[in-house]
């Protein structure tokens, strides 16, 4: 950032004139010392009035930065994240100001632009800030954005700093550790911050604020140091977009997990079994089962083949794999035996057993691939207050599998691997997602194990297989695991919420620290490929996020009750067992209701528990062989035979 | 033993008659003084001939000890294992004497009869004993026996015995840990030993030897004593029998599951992922994925419901059930965390994470019995050295369920499981199977958690539904777990060897440890009684068992591949392939041998691997849309069309 910024204080006046490259492709004219804003104007009124900031030659810049040389510029608007950004970091000035205007006191740190919002980490002091404390804030930034303040970067040398900041010693601790010539600060209206830049044009486009959370936070994140304020706000250039914000925190907060978990019966937790360790009940164990096993013929169909490995692995096992020496000291430590002095783990991972697997036969190049699956459940520690639901846990099941083949396949069963990928979102209604290629951060090559031409070989053969498959993809550098580069799947869910889903991993180091060999067809050995890859990613997550994208309205094929019978008095009971028998005996698994309750809360509860069809049978449809079909989510399907039924619901599920 | 040998050695003589109760419920009256071997020749002369030894009052006595009083008594042949049992005690006294003759310097210690045959730990000394020297010992035992001698008991001061034994320290143990009074030597023909009795009527009976394996043991098996050789012996009363066995043990060797589960492919080792921790390849884990669906299939019809823990726990959790007391210094040792303190353990079972579910909601009388069933894998420390292929590992999968019900509901629950587990053995083919109900040691109760009355009522209920199931049950005392009675079934192989399988067990205890409840319909809280069930076992071991039992030759519904198709040159390749992809669409799976070898070298090699269908196919079965069908184990089924086979196929499969 400091170069831009330089070029912004000091700006080289001279009226020559530039090539500005735009998105579209196209270039045009301008004179040196033009605006991102100029641009904006020069193209249309309109645009210019949403033009929040702009990317340099990639570099996020405020839109009054002038420009001197041949660049390519992006207008950055609220479509775009980086748009957003500036948007939320600039809420965040408004934020502390309104702050300082109630709490003369209180000492400012940091607050940064986050995914939803941004946050600022304040140390109040001896007085509190809370809840009842939200609207006044709120109110008071408004009134302030509504003044159209524009942000002022302005240099401040580091004794000018300090002195501003001799009673806050958190900025000090900030400042001490800058440059001189590298530290500025930023005003707006009455009120400056230490601060790097990146702000909107002015406070006005402010127009909705909402302040949504003060938690606890330690600053520099030590809980050794002083526990500080977070306050959390989010603003908008709109008041609708605030409301369908709190709409959707609202919706989001109906389809928590953890909330749906319960009341679906799916999983539960217990102090005595540990945090983080999910117990499955029957019905999610029984969703488990159905993904599994949908995931399974698919993947049979594509060639693989299930292993099983145990759940521990000798020490020596993660000392070959270099697991021991990069998370050893912050895992589940190693385990004793009463004698004999071994020493096993619990396994974080499935590749190293995988490997071991492989190596338990001499394979030839005629073998290749070979593709090892297996819902493997690993064991990963976590600090408990790291832990959520079904979404950070302790232990997990993956859908894994490991790909060995030769080099000359691994651009195909890459992406035979897309492939299967694209099928299981696809099946399971996932229809908005784009990828992220992860590779090696080129100024840090010594984090990473392996050859510098291996990474590179991997690395192209995935941004190529992602570009044959048509992806959309965003290249992170510095993303990559340890081992190896990697494609990411991040699903948009219903409430438009992204998730990393589905993984591929390309790793050429493992089959050399495990020496595996094939013998090729020059009859040498030769080393393998591997390709780590899980759609799910794990059962735990997937099933938290498929929970929240669909509300519990799970696909037919995957609800765990397809149907309650819902006799409308005792009388009736008996047909309904038997309607539930010829049902179940097309393997139609459903509940009965034979409680002593009116039918409308019968239909209530069966609603509330997301039952797919309601079988409601009184004296008509026990003597005519029929049932009264109703729909979740309303719907009355009409009196129908049970054949009639069996048959409507046998072709449903068939179709996905 | 010790009340039996004063009445044998000091008889009253009382001319009085007694009577003897039979086991055929005859009663028949006898001089006092008559001895088992008079009863019998009483009965037939062919029965004396026979009988080897008696059971009086149902303690095992020699023939020839005299009974006094009423009593019953049990006549012992080869048929019975008590028969056997004296039989191969008697045969120890011979291998010690033949070892003595040729090794005057070595110290006997002990010689105990075992399930087949017996052994002798014996200190050589400096002398070596080993394969070569078998045949002399056998030779020299035969030849002793020959001459008849009568094996007799007579007792021995405890200055005496150690006197005698004054150059053995091994004996001289066995003598101090005596009481005066106790002590009897046994001699026959020119041999002395310091023995407790329970011989044959004289050595004449033994009529074929062999040693079997000479193998280092520890004397009382603790390692930091003197390593000793234990020559382990097998004798028969006729040669046959040997023959018989000899060939039994070949079978058993080319039967053995470590041998036929690495041809098959089934499952191998790593040293490291660790001893005793098997990987399943893919045939393997088809084979479970099998059995678990079978199983799965037959506990849902039965009311079961399916969950999944996590493979660890608090160590908590191992407090309150107990195990962490009774078993937490010989187990796997407890995980530490990095951070917080906590420590988790393996589990070694899934009873406590079972009851932790059942414990997650408030149940009604109304909605037990609960039925929780799991494939849940355990880890149990046991020593490198107790490890044996899949039957004794340190990782292995439970085919678990616990049932939650009400006291009345126990016996009902009770013999609902014992159907199920008879449902499994017939489906397998184990049709020959023994009950064992195992009860606490009336003597020990202080080893067991729980209170005298709910040990009754969970006896009891055990014997009744075992009675009323028409099981053959033995009766044992002292083998119960230490948290409830249990019923074990027993199944003997192809081989006529006896192996543990499924187990069920009534358990009053762990309930009231997790304080477990329902409410009854007097709206009070109850405490529920629980079973421990699993028929398998184990799927390690069960399928160790199913290995061996079938040499590999799986029923077809369990075979890995169903069909190898054998095309007779490359030219019928693509034939092949078409008929793989035919049987496959009909979810019949197998293989293809595409190699450049001989037909006849590829109908060698399949079956070798015991695949049930070799589908040979070349110019003839590609014109007419047939193939050539050959039957595993030999038999030509001739040519059919593929629709035939695949109907033929699916029938076969069906039937089971």
């Amino acid at each position: 950032m400091y170069l831009t910024k330089t070029r912004k204080f000091a700006p080289l006046k001279i009226n020559k004139m530039i090539n500005i490259s735009l998105p579209d492709g196209s270039i045009r004219q301008y004179e040196s010392g033009v605006t991102p804003m100029d641009i904006a104007l020069s193209i249309s009124e309109g645009l210019a009035r949403n033009v929040l900031s702009a990317l340099v030659n990639g570099e996020q810049v405020e839109a009054s930065t002038t420009i001197t040389q041949d660049a390519t510029v992006q207008l950055l608007t609220w479509n775009d994240d980086m748009g957003k950004k500036a948007f939320w970091h600039s809420s965040a000035h408004l934020l502390a100001q309104a702050i300082m205007e109630f709490y003369p006191n209180a000492k400012l740190t940091i607050g940064p632009a986050i995914e939803n919002g941004f946050y600022y980490d304040v140390d109040f002091g001896d007085e509190t800030f809370s809840e009842k404390d939200f609207e006044k804030v709120e109110k008071k930034m408004l009134e302030n954005a509504q003044k159209k303040s524009e942000f002022k970067l302005h240099p401040v040398s580091k004794s000018d700093a300090l002195k501003e900041y001799a009673n806050n010693e958190y900025k000090t601790e900030l400042i001490q550790n800058l440059n001189d010539g590298e530290i500025t600060f930023c005003s707006h209206d009455n009120f400056t911050d230490l601060c790097r830049g990146g702000h909107l044009p002015n406070t006005g486009f402010v127009k909705a604020a909402k302040i949504l959370n003060a938690a606890g936070a330690y600053w520099r994140g030590d809980e050794k140091n002083k526990q500080l304020v977070r306050v959390y706000g989010i603003t908008f250039p709109k008041q609708k977009d605030l409301t369908d914000y709190l709409n959707l925190l609202e919706e989001a907060k109906k389809r928590d997990h953890r909330k749906l978990g319960k009341e679906l019966g799916f999983f539960t937790f217990s102090e005595k079994v540990g945090q983080g360790l999910p117990l499955w009940l029957p019905k999610g164990a029984a969703l488990r089962r159905k993904l599994e096993a949908f995931l399974m013929k698919a993947q049979q169909k594509a060639g693989y083949e299930m292993v099983v490995t145990p759940h521990i692995g000798a020490k020596e096992l993660y000392v070959t794999s270099g697991h021991w020496d990069k998370y050893g000291k912050d895992s589940f430590q190693p385990i004793k035996t009463p004698h004999e002095g071994e020493e096993f783990m619990l396994k974080p991972m499935n590749c190293p057993h995988h490997c071991e697997i492989y190596k338990s036969a001499q394979w030839s190049y005629r073998d290749l691939p070979k593709r090892y699956a297996e819902f493997g459940t690993v064991y990963r520690y976590e600090q408990s207050g790291e832990l959520h639901g079904l979404t950070r846990v302790r232990g997990f099941t993956q859908d894994d599998a490991h790909l060995f083949c030769m080099p000359d396949q691994l651009l195909e069963e890459f992406k035979n691997v897309i492939d299967l990928v694209l099928y299981v979102f696809n099946s399971l209604g996932f229809e908005d997602f784009v990828t992220q290629v992860s590779l090696r951060d080129p100024d840090n090559r010594e984090k990473y194990i392996g050859s510098d031409e291996n990474w590179e070989k991997a690395e192209n053969a995935i941004i190529q297989a992602a570009n044959e498959k048509g992806l959309k993809t965003v290249i992170e550098y510095g993303e990559a695991a340890f081992y190896g580069p990697k494609l990411d799947f991040m699903v948009k869910d219903a409430l438009g919420r992204k998730w990393q889903l589905g993984t591929i991993q390309v790793d050429y180091n493992l089959p050399e620290r495990f020496e595996l060999s094939y013998i090729g067809a020059d009859n040498q050995a030769h080393t393998p490929v591997m390709i780590h890859r899980a759609p799910f990613g794990s059962m735990e997550r997937f099933i938290a996020i498929l929970l929240e994208h669909t509300a519990g309205n799970f696909p037919l094929w995957l609800a765990p009750d397809l149907f309650i019978i819902l006799p409308i008095s005792e009388k009736y009971q008996e047909y309904g067992e038997k309607l539930s028998r010829f049902l179940e005996n097309s393997d139609i698994r459903g509940l009965i209701d034979n409680r002593n309750e009116k039918t409308g809360k019968k239909i209530r509860d069966a609603e509330m528990k997301k039952i797919p069809y309601m079988l409601i049978v009184g004296e008509k449809e026990a003597e005519n062989g029929t049932v009264s079909v109703r729909k979740h989510g309303g719907g009355d399907l009409g009196e129908m035979t049970m054949e009639e039924f069996r048959n409507m619901i046998t072709k449903e599920i068939e179709v996905n």
